[in-house]
Protein backbone atom coordinates (compact mmCIF):
# COMPACT_ATOMS: atom_id res chain seq x y z
CA UNK A 1 0.00 0.00 0.00
CA UNK A 2 1.11 3.27 -0.66
CA UNK A 3 0.38 6.67 0.66
CA UNK A 4 0.10 9.96 -1.62
CA UNK A 5 -0.67 12.81 0.67
CA UNK A 6 2.70 14.98 1.68
CA UNK A 7 3.45 14.34 4.97
CA UNK A 8 4.42 17.48 6.39
CA UNK A 9 1.41 19.14 5.13
CA UNK A 10 -1.25 17.58 7.81
CA UNK A 11 0.89 18.33 11.06
CA UNK A 12 -1.19 20.94 12.77
CA UNK A 13 1.29 22.80 15.24
CA UNK A 14 -1.79 25.18 15.88
CA UNK A 15 -2.89 25.11 19.50
CA UNK A 16 -6.47 24.04 19.37
CA UNK A 17 -8.71 23.74 22.19
CA UNK A 18 -8.79 20.08 23.20
CA UNK A 19 -10.94 19.07 25.49
CA UNK A 20 -14.97 19.94 25.29
CA UNK A 21 -15.47 23.66 26.21
CA UNK A 22 -16.74 23.62 29.72
CA UNK A 23 -20.71 23.94 30.44
CA UNK A 24 -21.73 27.80 31.99
CA UNK A 25 -18.54 29.26 29.90
CA UNK A 26 -16.86 32.18 31.34
CA UNK A 27 -20.02 33.38 33.92
CA UNK A 28 -18.65 34.35 37.22
CA UNK A 29 -20.62 33.47 40.87
CA UNK A 30 -21.18 36.63 42.27
CA UNK A 31 -23.22 34.82 45.26
CA UNK A 32 -21.42 33.04 48.03
CA UNK A 33 -23.74 30.87 48.58
CA UNK A 34 -24.32 30.42 45.36
CA UNK A 35 -20.66 29.00 45.14
CA UNK A 36 -20.81 26.76 48.13
CA UNK A 37 -23.45 25.42 46.59
CA UNK A 38 -21.74 24.56 43.01
CA UNK A 39 -18.77 23.54 45.58
CA UNK A 40 -21.04 20.65 47.27
CA UNK A 41 -22.10 19.52 43.61
CA UNK A 42 -18.59 19.55 42.29
CA UNK A 43 -16.97 17.74 45.13
CA UNK A 44 -19.82 14.73 44.58
CA UNK A 45 -18.88 14.50 41.14
CA UNK A 46 -15.21 14.73 41.59
CA UNK A 47 -15.31 11.57 44.29
CA UNK A 48 -17.35 10.00 42.35
CA UNK A 49 -15.35 10.10 39.42
CA UNK A 50 -11.87 9.25 41.19
CA UNK A 51 -13.23 6.67 42.90
CA UNK A 52 -14.36 4.81 39.60
CA UNK A 53 -11.04 5.59 38.30
CA UNK A 54 -9.88 3.30 40.09
CA UNK A 55 -11.45 0.35 37.62
CA UNK A 56 -10.64 1.38 34.62
CA UNK A 57 -8.33 -1.42 33.54
CA UNK A 58 -9.26 -3.91 35.90
CA UNK A 59 -12.96 -3.87 35.40
CA UNK A 60 -14.34 -8.02 34.68
CA UNK A 61 -14.60 -7.39 30.90
CA UNK A 62 -13.35 -4.93 28.25
CA UNK A 63 -16.58 -3.72 27.87
CA UNK A 64 -17.47 -2.87 31.58
CA UNK A 65 -13.61 -0.96 31.33
CA UNK A 66 -14.45 1.32 28.51
CA UNK A 67 -18.16 1.50 30.37
CA UNK A 68 -17.19 2.65 33.82
CA UNK A 69 -14.16 4.76 31.98
CA UNK A 70 -16.62 7.09 30.40
CA UNK A 71 -18.84 7.60 33.35
CA UNK A 72 -16.05 8.25 35.34
CA UNK A 73 -14.94 11.15 32.71
CA UNK A 74 -18.92 12.14 32.56
CA UNK A 75 -18.41 12.67 36.13
CA UNK A 76 -15.24 14.36 35.94
CA UNK A 77 -16.50 16.98 33.30
CA UNK A 78 -19.25 17.94 35.53
CA UNK A 79 -16.91 18.69 38.19
CA UNK A 80 -14.80 20.66 36.63
CA UNK A 81 -17.80 23.05 35.43
CA UNK A 82 -19.08 23.35 38.86
CA UNK A 83 -15.86 23.86 40.55
CA UNK A 84 -14.99 26.13 38.19
CA UNK A 85 -17.99 28.18 38.65
CA UNK A 86 -17.64 27.64 42.49
CA UNK A 87 -14.19 29.12 42.15
CA UNK A 88 -14.67 32.33 40.21
CA UNK A 89 -16.46 33.81 42.89
CA UNK A 90 -13.21 34.61 44.86
CA UNK A 91 -10.74 33.93 41.73
CA UNK A 92 -9.56 30.21 42.62
CA UNK A 93 -8.95 27.71 39.55
CA UNK A 94 -11.04 24.13 39.46
CA UNK A 95 -7.17 22.40 39.36
CA UNK A 96 -6.83 25.50 42.96
CA UNK A 97 -10.15 23.41 44.06
CA UNK A 98 -9.33 19.84 43.33
CA UNK A 99 -5.99 20.10 44.35
CA UNK A 100 -4.98 22.63 46.98
CA UNK A 101 -7.74 22.21 49.16
CA UNK A 102 -7.45 19.59 52.44
CA UNK A 103 -9.61 17.29 53.41
CA UNK A 104 -12.18 19.29 56.03
CA UNK A 105 -12.43 21.49 52.88
CA UNK A 106 -14.17 18.93 50.76
CA UNK A 107 -18.20 18.93 51.06
CA UNK A 108 -18.69 15.49 49.04
CA UNK A 109 -21.40 13.13 50.88
CA UNK A 110 -19.97 9.75 51.93
CA UNK A 111 -21.90 7.37 49.61
CA UNK A 112 -19.65 8.87 47.11
CA UNK A 113 -16.40 8.68 49.18
CA UNK A 114 -16.92 4.93 49.92
CA UNK A 115 -13.87 2.31 48.67
CA UNK A 116 -14.79 0.58 45.21
CA UNK A 117 -15.09 -2.65 47.33
CA UNK A 118 -15.60 -5.33 45.01
CA UNK A 119 -17.63 -5.22 41.62
CA UNK A 120 -20.91 -5.44 43.07
CA UNK A 121 -20.14 -2.61 46.06
CA UNK A 122 -19.32 -0.27 42.78
CA UNK A 123 -22.71 -0.97 41.11
CA UNK A 124 -24.68 -0.32 44.79
CA UNK A 125 -23.14 2.59 45.22
CA UNK A 126 -23.40 3.33 41.28
CA UNK A 127 -27.45 2.62 42.00
CA UNK A 128 -28.22 5.00 44.47
CA UNK A 129 -25.91 7.84 43.56
CA UNK A 130 -27.32 7.51 39.73
CA UNK A 131 -30.59 7.44 40.61
CA UNK A 132 -30.05 10.78 43.34
CA UNK A 133 -28.19 12.70 40.62
CA UNK A 134 -30.51 12.20 38.04
CA UNK A 135 -33.81 13.49 39.95
CA UNK A 136 -31.31 16.14 41.29
CA UNK A 137 -30.35 17.66 38.22
CA UNK A 138 -33.65 16.97 36.23
CA UNK A 139 -34.80 19.26 38.94
CA UNK A 140 -31.36 21.58 38.87
CA UNK A 141 -31.77 22.29 35.06
CA UNK A 142 -34.74 24.57 36.15
CA UNK A 143 -32.79 26.34 38.95
CA UNK A 144 -32.90 30.33 38.25
CA UNK A 145 -29.02 30.17 37.90
CA UNK A 146 -27.57 30.23 34.15
CA UNK A 147 -24.64 28.46 34.90
CA UNK A 148 -26.09 25.82 37.58
CA UNK A 149 -28.97 25.20 34.88
CA UNK A 150 -26.62 24.29 31.96
CA UNK A 151 -24.64 22.16 33.73
CA UNK A 152 -27.53 20.37 35.08
CA UNK A 153 -29.52 20.38 32.10
CA UNK A 154 -26.13 18.30 30.55
CA UNK A 155 -25.42 16.21 33.22
CA UNK A 156 -28.66 15.23 33.40
CA UNK A 157 -28.65 13.40 29.91
CA UNK A 158 -25.38 11.76 30.82
CA UNK A 159 -26.60 10.59 34.43
CA UNK A 160 -29.81 8.66 32.41
CA UNK A 161 -26.90 6.34 31.29
CA UNK A 162 -25.22 6.20 34.26
CA UNK A 163 -28.53 4.60 36.18
CA UNK A 164 -29.60 2.62 32.92
CA UNK A 165 -26.21 1.00 33.54
CA UNK A 166 -26.31 0.46 37.22
CA UNK A 167 -29.81 -0.72 36.80
CA UNK A 168 -28.64 -3.43 34.73
CA UNK A 169 -26.00 -4.51 36.19
CA UNK A 170 -28.15 -4.26 39.15
CA UNK A 171 -30.71 -6.48 37.77
CA UNK A 172 -27.62 -8.91 36.54
CA UNK A 173 -26.24 -9.30 39.45
CA UNK A 174 -29.20 -9.86 41.31
CA UNK A 175 -31.09 -12.22 38.71
CA UNK A 176 -27.60 -14.25 37.97
CA UNK A 177 -25.73 -16.87 40.12
CA UNK A 178 -26.78 -17.57 44.12
CA UNK A 179 -22.91 -16.08 44.35
CA UNK A 180 -23.85 -12.79 42.05
CA UNK A 181 -27.06 -12.23 43.84
CA UNK A 182 -25.37 -12.77 47.26
CA UNK A 183 -22.81 -10.41 46.80
CA UNK A 184 -24.87 -7.69 45.67
CA UNK A 185 -27.05 -8.39 48.28
CA UNK A 186 -24.00 -8.06 50.95
CA UNK A 187 -23.37 -4.12 49.09
CA UNK A 188 -26.37 -2.75 49.02
CA UNK A 189 -26.46 -3.44 52.77
CA UNK A 190 -23.29 -1.70 53.26
CA UNK A 191 -23.80 1.35 50.74
CA UNK A 192 -27.62 1.92 52.07
CA UNK A 193 -27.11 3.20 55.00
CA UNK A 194 -25.13 6.08 53.49
CA UNK A 195 -28.64 7.34 51.18
CA UNK A 196 -29.87 9.34 54.04
CA UNK A 197 -27.22 11.83 53.83
CA UNK A 198 -28.39 12.80 50.17
CA UNK A 199 -31.71 14.36 51.52
CA UNK A 200 -30.88 16.62 54.35
CA UNK A 201 -31.77 20.03 54.20
CA UNK A 202 -29.45 22.91 55.19
CA UNK A 203 -29.81 26.83 55.79
CA UNK A 204 -28.09 26.99 52.50
CA UNK A 205 -31.52 25.59 50.54
CA UNK A 206 -33.28 28.11 52.64
CA UNK A 207 -31.38 30.48 51.33
CA UNK A 208 -31.20 29.45 47.64
CA UNK A 209 -34.89 29.18 47.28
CA UNK A 210 -35.21 29.27 43.44
CA UNK A 211 -31.32 28.23 42.53
CA UNK A 212 -31.15 25.14 44.53
CA UNK A 213 -33.04 22.04 44.97
CA UNK A 214 -34.08 21.28 48.71
CA UNK A 215 -32.80 17.64 49.11
CA UNK A 216 -35.57 16.20 51.10
CA UNK A 217 -38.06 16.97 48.29
CA UNK A 218 -36.04 14.32 45.91
CA UNK A 219 -36.03 11.19 48.24
CA UNK A 220 -40.02 10.12 47.08
CA UNK A 221 -38.72 10.20 43.85
CA UNK A 222 -35.41 8.69 44.12
CA UNK A 223 -36.87 5.73 47.15
CA UNK A 224 -39.62 5.12 44.65
CA UNK A 225 -36.97 4.30 41.23
CA UNK A 226 -34.94 2.20 43.91
CA UNK A 227 -37.99 0.10 45.22
CA UNK A 228 -39.15 -0.68 41.64
CA UNK A 229 -35.77 -1.77 40.43
CA UNK A 230 -35.50 -4.03 43.37
CA UNK A 231 -38.44 -5.56 43.19
CA UNK A 232 -37.68 -6.71 39.73
CA UNK A 233 -35.23 -9.14 40.59
CA UNK A 234 -36.94 -9.14 44.43
CA UNK A 235 -34.58 -7.80 46.11
CA UNK A 236 -36.08 -6.46 49.85
CA UNK A 237 -35.21 -2.57 50.68
CA UNK A 238 -32.98 -2.54 53.09
CA UNK A 239 -34.31 -1.45 56.01
CA UNK A 240 -30.61 -0.07 58.00
CA UNK A 241 -30.68 3.10 59.78
CA UNK A 242 -29.12 5.94 58.18
CA UNK A 243 -25.58 7.08 59.08
CA UNK A 244 -24.50 10.69 60.97
CA UNK A 245 -22.12 10.81 58.28
CA UNK A 246 -20.91 14.48 57.97
CA UNK A 247 -19.66 15.66 54.55
CA UNK A 248 -21.03 18.81 53.96
CA UNK A 249 -19.54 20.21 56.66
CA UNK A 250 -16.52 18.58 56.14
CA UNK A 251 -16.02 15.88 57.90
CA UNK A 252 -15.29 12.64 55.93
CA UNK A 253 -15.25 8.89 55.36
CA UNK A 254 -11.97 7.00 56.74
CA UNK A 255 -11.29 6.16 52.79
CA UNK A 256 -11.45 10.12 51.56
CA UNK A 257 -8.02 10.85 53.24
CA UNK A 258 -6.01 7.92 51.23
CA UNK A 259 -8.20 9.19 47.66
CA UNK A 260 -7.40 12.65 48.25
CA UNK A 261 -3.57 11.93 48.82
CA UNK A 262 -3.71 10.28 45.60
CA UNK A 263 -5.31 12.49 43.52
CA UNK A 264 -3.47 15.37 44.82
CA UNK A 265 0.02 14.04 44.93
CA UNK A 266 1.68 15.12 41.64
CA UNK A 267 0.21 18.42 41.46
CA UNK A 268 1.60 18.82 45.10
CA UNK A 269 4.98 17.57 44.12
CA UNK A 270 5.24 20.64 41.65
CA UNK A 271 3.92 23.50 42.62
CA UNK A 272 3.16 26.46 40.79
CA UNK A 273 4.46 24.00 37.91
CA UNK A 274 3.58 25.79 33.97
CA UNK A 275 2.75 21.71 32.96
CA UNK B 1 -39.15 23.32 42.31
CA UNK B 2 -41.13 20.68 41.30
CA UNK B 3 -41.75 17.74 39.46
CA UNK B 4 -44.64 16.76 36.92
CA UNK B 5 -43.37 13.37 35.49
CA UNK B 6 -44.46 9.85 36.83
CA UNK B 7 -41.63 8.85 38.98
CA UNK B 8 -42.04 5.08 37.67
CA UNK B 9 -42.54 5.33 34.51
CA UNK B 10 -38.76 6.66 33.04
CA UNK B 11 -37.17 3.74 34.72
CA UNK B 12 -36.27 1.40 31.91
CA UNK B 13 -35.57 -2.12 32.94
CA UNK B 14 -35.42 -3.14 29.25
CA UNK B 15 -31.48 -4.69 28.26
CA UNK B 16 -29.82 -2.09 25.77
CA UNK B 17 -26.90 -1.87 24.64
CA UNK B 18 -24.02 -0.06 26.88
CA UNK B 19 -21.39 0.34 25.07
CA UNK B 20 -20.84 1.51 21.42
CA UNK B 21 -20.83 -1.04 18.31
CA UNK B 22 -17.68 -2.26 17.97
CA UNK B 23 -16.16 -1.72 14.36
CA UNK B 24 -16.03 -4.63 12.21
CA UNK B 25 -19.08 -6.08 13.67
CA UNK B 26 -19.61 -10.22 13.61
CA UNK B 27 -16.99 -10.84 10.73
CA UNK B 28 -14.99 -14.19 11.51
CA UNK B 29 -11.09 -14.18 10.77
CA UNK B 30 -10.50 -17.72 8.60
CA UNK B 31 -6.76 -16.99 7.81
CA UNK B 32 -4.61 -17.50 10.94
CA UNK B 33 -1.90 -14.73 9.89
CA UNK B 34 -4.86 -12.56 9.76
CA UNK B 35 -5.74 -13.59 13.50
CA UNK B 36 -2.08 -13.27 14.18
CA UNK B 37 -1.85 -9.36 12.54
CA UNK B 38 -5.08 -8.41 14.02
CA UNK B 39 -3.49 -9.89 17.66
CA UNK B 40 -0.18 -7.68 17.26
CA UNK B 41 -2.58 -4.64 16.78
CA UNK B 42 -5.00 -5.02 19.19
CA UNK B 43 -1.98 -5.95 21.88
CA UNK B 44 -0.40 -3.03 21.23
CA UNK B 45 -3.89 -0.64 21.82
CA UNK B 46 -4.56 -2.75 24.37
CA UNK B 47 -1.40 -2.14 26.50
CA UNK B 48 -1.25 1.58 25.33
CA UNK B 49 -4.52 2.21 26.90
CA UNK B 50 -3.92 0.20 30.14
CA UNK B 51 -0.90 2.38 30.79
CA UNK B 52 -2.64 5.19 29.88
CA UNK B 53 -5.03 5.03 32.22
CA UNK B 54 -2.99 4.99 34.99
CA UNK B 55 -2.86 8.65 34.31
CA UNK B 56 -6.13 9.24 34.85
CA UNK B 57 -7.13 10.97 38.65
CA UNK B 58 -3.66 11.81 38.81
CA UNK B 59 -2.78 14.23 35.70
CA UNK B 60 -1.08 17.49 36.79
CA UNK B 61 -4.68 18.92 35.86
CA UNK B 62 -8.15 18.32 35.90
CA UNK B 63 -8.30 18.50 31.88
CA UNK B 64 -5.35 16.61 31.37
CA UNK B 65 -7.05 13.64 32.98
CA UNK B 66 -9.89 14.24 30.90
CA UNK B 67 -8.10 14.36 27.73
CA UNK B 68 -5.92 11.34 29.05
CA UNK B 69 -8.98 9.50 30.08
CA UNK B 70 -10.30 9.67 26.61
CA UNK B 71 -7.25 8.49 24.48
CA UNK B 72 -6.79 5.51 26.83
CA UNK B 73 -10.75 4.61 26.37
CA UNK B 74 -10.53 5.32 22.21
CA UNK B 75 -7.29 2.74 22.11
CA UNK B 76 -9.11 0.04 24.67
CA UNK B 77 -11.75 0.49 21.74
CA UNK B 78 -9.59 -0.13 19.39
CA UNK B 79 -8.27 -2.93 20.66
CA UNK B 80 -11.63 -4.59 21.57
CA UNK B 81 -12.28 -4.39 18.44
CA UNK B 82 -8.92 -6.18 16.84
CA UNK B 83 -8.68 -8.97 19.62
CA UNK B 84 -12.49 -9.58 19.37
CA UNK B 85 -11.72 -10.40 15.11
CA UNK B 86 -7.92 -12.03 16.07
CA UNK B 87 -9.82 -14.20 18.79
CA UNK B 88 -12.85 -15.37 16.04
CA UNK B 89 -10.60 -17.44 14.29
CA UNK B 90 -10.42 -20.06 16.71
CA UNK B 91 -13.38 -19.01 19.05
CA UNK B 92 -11.70 -16.59 21.89
CA UNK B 93 -13.16 -13.98 23.06
CA UNK B 94 -11.81 -10.14 23.18
CA UNK B 95 -12.05 -10.93 27.37
CA UNK B 96 -10.01 -14.30 26.55
CA UNK B 97 -7.27 -12.92 25.01
CA UNK B 98 -7.05 -10.21 27.06
CA UNK B 99 -7.26 -11.68 30.20
CA UNK B 100 -6.11 -14.97 30.25
CA UNK B 101 -3.12 -15.22 28.13
CA UNK B 102 0.42 -14.93 29.52
CA UNK B 103 3.00 -12.99 29.00
CA UNK B 104 4.88 -14.08 26.32
CA UNK B 105 1.98 -15.25 24.14
CA UNK B 106 1.43 -11.32 23.80
CA UNK B 107 2.52 -9.40 20.97
CA UNK B 108 2.82 -5.43 22.12
CA UNK B 109 6.09 -3.58 21.19
CA UNK B 110 8.02 -2.22 24.12
CA UNK B 111 7.30 1.52 22.91
CA UNK B 112 3.99 0.66 24.33
CA UNK B 113 5.25 -1.13 27.20
CA UNK B 114 7.56 1.70 28.77
CA UNK B 115 6.40 2.76 32.32
CA UNK B 116 4.48 5.75 32.27
CA UNK B 117 7.31 7.51 33.96
CA UNK B 118 6.69 11.81 34.55
CA UNK B 119 4.60 13.38 32.49
CA UNK B 120 6.83 14.50 30.22
CA UNK B 121 7.99 10.20 29.49
CA UNK B 122 4.12 9.87 28.79
CA UNK B 123 4.40 12.72 26.20
CA UNK B 124 7.18 11.40 24.98
CA UNK B 125 6.12 8.18 24.48
CA UNK B 126 2.80 9.24 23.21
CA UNK B 127 4.61 11.59 20.49
CA UNK B 128 6.07 8.24 18.85
CA UNK B 129 3.34 5.74 19.25
CA UNK B 130 0.77 7.98 17.81
CA UNK B 131 3.43 9.51 15.01
CA UNK B 132 3.33 5.82 13.84
CA UNK B 133 0.06 4.73 15.01
CA UNK B 134 -1.20 7.41 12.82
CA UNK B 135 0.63 6.12 9.42
CA UNK B 136 -0.31 2.97 10.37
CA UNK B 137 -4.06 3.50 10.08
CA UNK B 138 -4.39 5.84 7.19
CA UNK B 139 -2.81 2.83 5.48
CA UNK B 140 -4.50 -0.12 6.89
CA UNK B 141 -7.95 1.78 6.09
CA UNK B 142 -7.27 0.71 2.38
CA UNK B 143 -6.57 -3.01 3.36
CA UNK B 144 -8.22 -5.84 1.20
CA UNK B 145 -9.65 -7.46 4.89
CA UNK B 146 -12.67 -5.48 5.40
CA UNK B 147 -12.60 -5.62 8.96
CA UNK B 148 -9.09 -4.55 9.63
CA UNK B 149 -10.22 -1.49 7.31
CA UNK B 150 -12.93 -0.13 8.92
CA UNK B 151 -11.26 -0.66 12.49
CA UNK B 152 -8.50 1.14 10.79
CA UNK B 153 -10.74 4.03 9.55
CA UNK B 154 -12.36 4.57 12.95
CA UNK B 155 -9.19 4.52 14.75
CA UNK B 156 -7.40 6.75 12.00
CA UNK B 157 -9.62 9.44 13.12
CA UNK B 158 -9.12 9.30 17.09
CA UNK B 159 -5.27 8.74 16.75
CA UNK B 160 -5.22 12.31 14.59
CA UNK B 161 -6.51 13.83 18.02
CA UNK B 162 -4.43 11.49 19.67
CA UNK B 163 -0.94 13.10 17.26
CA UNK B 164 -2.50 16.87 17.95
CA UNK B 165 -2.79 16.20 21.56
CA UNK B 166 1.00 14.71 22.02
CA UNK B 167 2.37 17.68 19.22
CA UNK B 168 0.73 20.56 21.54
CA UNK B 169 2.16 19.07 25.17
CA UNK B 170 5.79 18.22 23.09
CA UNK B 171 5.68 22.05 22.39
CA UNK B 172 4.68 23.15 25.31
CA UNK B 173 7.27 21.15 27.41
CA UNK B 174 10.02 21.76 25.18
CA UNK B 175 9.58 25.45 24.63
CA UNK B 176 8.28 26.18 28.52
CA UNK B 177 10.10 26.11 31.21
CA UNK B 178 14.23 25.73 31.59
CA UNK B 179 12.95 22.47 33.59
CA UNK B 180 10.54 21.34 31.24
CA UNK B 181 12.59 21.51 28.34
CA UNK B 182 15.19 19.66 30.28
CA UNK B 183 12.52 16.55 31.61
CA UNK B 184 11.22 16.40 28.37
CA UNK B 185 14.70 16.08 26.82
CA UNK B 186 15.28 13.39 28.91
CA UNK B 187 11.93 11.52 28.30
CA UNK B 188 12.62 11.76 24.69
CA UNK B 189 16.14 10.25 24.67
CA UNK B 190 14.21 7.27 27.19
CA UNK B 191 12.00 6.16 24.76
CA UNK B 192 13.55 6.99 21.79
CA UNK B 193 15.49 3.63 21.40
CA UNK B 194 11.96 1.77 21.39
CA UNK B 195 11.37 3.34 17.94
CA UNK B 196 12.86 1.38 15.86
CA UNK B 197 10.85 -2.24 17.11
CA UNK B 198 7.97 -0.36 15.15
CA UNK B 199 9.58 -0.89 11.62
CA UNK B 200 10.70 -3.97 11.73
CA UNK B 201 9.19 -6.50 8.79
CA UNK B 202 8.39 -10.31 9.44
CA UNK B 203 7.58 -13.33 7.20
CA UNK B 204 4.16 -12.20 8.48
CA UNK B 205 3.67 -8.81 6.02
CA UNK B 206 4.91 -10.89 3.07
CA UNK B 207 2.12 -13.05 3.93
CA UNK B 208 -0.96 -10.44 4.03
CA UNK B 209 0.59 -8.42 0.92
CA UNK B 210 -2.45 -6.63 0.39
CA UNK B 211 -4.13 -6.57 4.71
CA UNK B 212 -1.16 -5.68 6.66
CA UNK B 213 1.00 -2.68 6.00
CA UNK B 214 4.91 -3.28 5.89
CA UNK B 215 5.78 -1.41 8.75
CA UNK B 216 9.42 -0.16 7.34
CA UNK B 217 7.54 1.42 4.44
CA UNK B 218 6.18 4.05 7.77
CA UNK B 219 9.96 4.83 8.82
CA UNK B 220 10.37 7.64 6.45
CA UNK B 221 6.90 9.34 7.19
CA UNK B 222 7.03 9.15 10.72
CA UNK B 223 10.84 10.10 10.64
CA UNK B 224 10.00 13.38 8.80
CA UNK B 225 6.97 14.01 11.40
CA UNK B 226 9.12 13.53 14.38
CA UNK B 227 11.33 15.97 12.39
CA UNK B 228 9.24 18.71 11.88
CA UNK B 229 7.46 18.75 15.79
CA UNK B 230 10.41 18.66 17.51
CA UNK B 231 12.34 21.64 14.95
CA UNK B 232 9.74 23.71 16.15
CA UNK B 233 11.29 24.37 19.36
CA UNK B 234 14.58 23.16 18.27
CA UNK B 235 14.92 19.39 19.89
CA UNK B 236 17.16 17.62 18.36
CA UNK B 237 16.44 14.55 16.89
CA UNK B 238 18.18 12.02 19.18
CA UNK B 239 21.11 9.68 17.91
CA UNK B 240 20.79 6.96 19.89
CA UNK B 241 20.75 3.31 18.50
CA UNK B 242 17.64 1.37 18.86
CA UNK B 243 16.48 -1.57 21.56
CA UNK B 244 16.77 -5.21 20.31
CA UNK B 245 13.11 -5.21 22.17
CA UNK B 246 11.24 -8.41 20.89
CA UNK B 247 7.92 -7.91 21.62
CA UNK B 248 6.62 -9.42 18.78
CA UNK B 249 7.69 -12.94 19.15
CA UNK B 250 6.62 -12.72 23.27
CA UNK B 251 10.21 -11.46 24.88
CA UNK B 252 8.35 -8.03 26.75
CA UNK B 253 9.87 -4.81 28.76
CA UNK B 254 10.26 -6.21 32.15
CA UNK B 255 7.68 -3.51 33.31
CA UNK B 256 5.17 -5.57 31.32
CA UNK B 257 4.66 -8.45 33.98
CA UNK B 258 3.62 -5.75 36.52
CA UNK B 259 1.41 -4.23 33.70
CA UNK B 260 -0.19 -7.85 32.95
CA UNK B 261 -0.38 -8.66 36.25
CA UNK B 262 -2.68 -5.44 37.60
CA UNK B 263 -4.75 -5.77 34.03
CA UNK B 264 -5.74 -9.67 34.83
CA UNK B 265 -6.18 -9.75 38.66
CA UNK B 266 -9.54 -9.26 38.67
CA UNK B 267 -10.60 -11.83 35.89
CA UNK B 268 -8.36 -14.37 36.94
CA UNK B 269 -9.47 -14.07 40.74
CA UNK B 270 -13.37 -15.07 39.36
CA UNK B 271 -12.50 -17.41 36.40
CA UNK B 272 -16.13 -17.85 34.79
CA UNK B 273 -17.70 -15.61 36.59
CA UNK B 274 -21.05 -14.87 34.82
CA UNK B 275 -19.94 -11.28 35.72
Amino acid sequence: MSDAHDPHGDVSLDVRELSAELAGGEDRATDPDVAAYALRLGDDALILSQNLCGWIARAPELEEDVALGNIALDLLGHARSLLRYAGSYDGRSEDDLAYWRDEPEFRSVWLFELPNGDFAHTIARQLLASAYLLELYRDLAASADPVISAVAAKAEKEVDYHRDHAVQWTLRLAGGTDESRQRFLVALDDVWPYLDELFRDEPLHDRLEAIAVRPSSLRGRVDDVLAVVLAEEDVPVPSIPGSSAGGRRGAHHPSFGPLLAEMQVLARRHPGATW
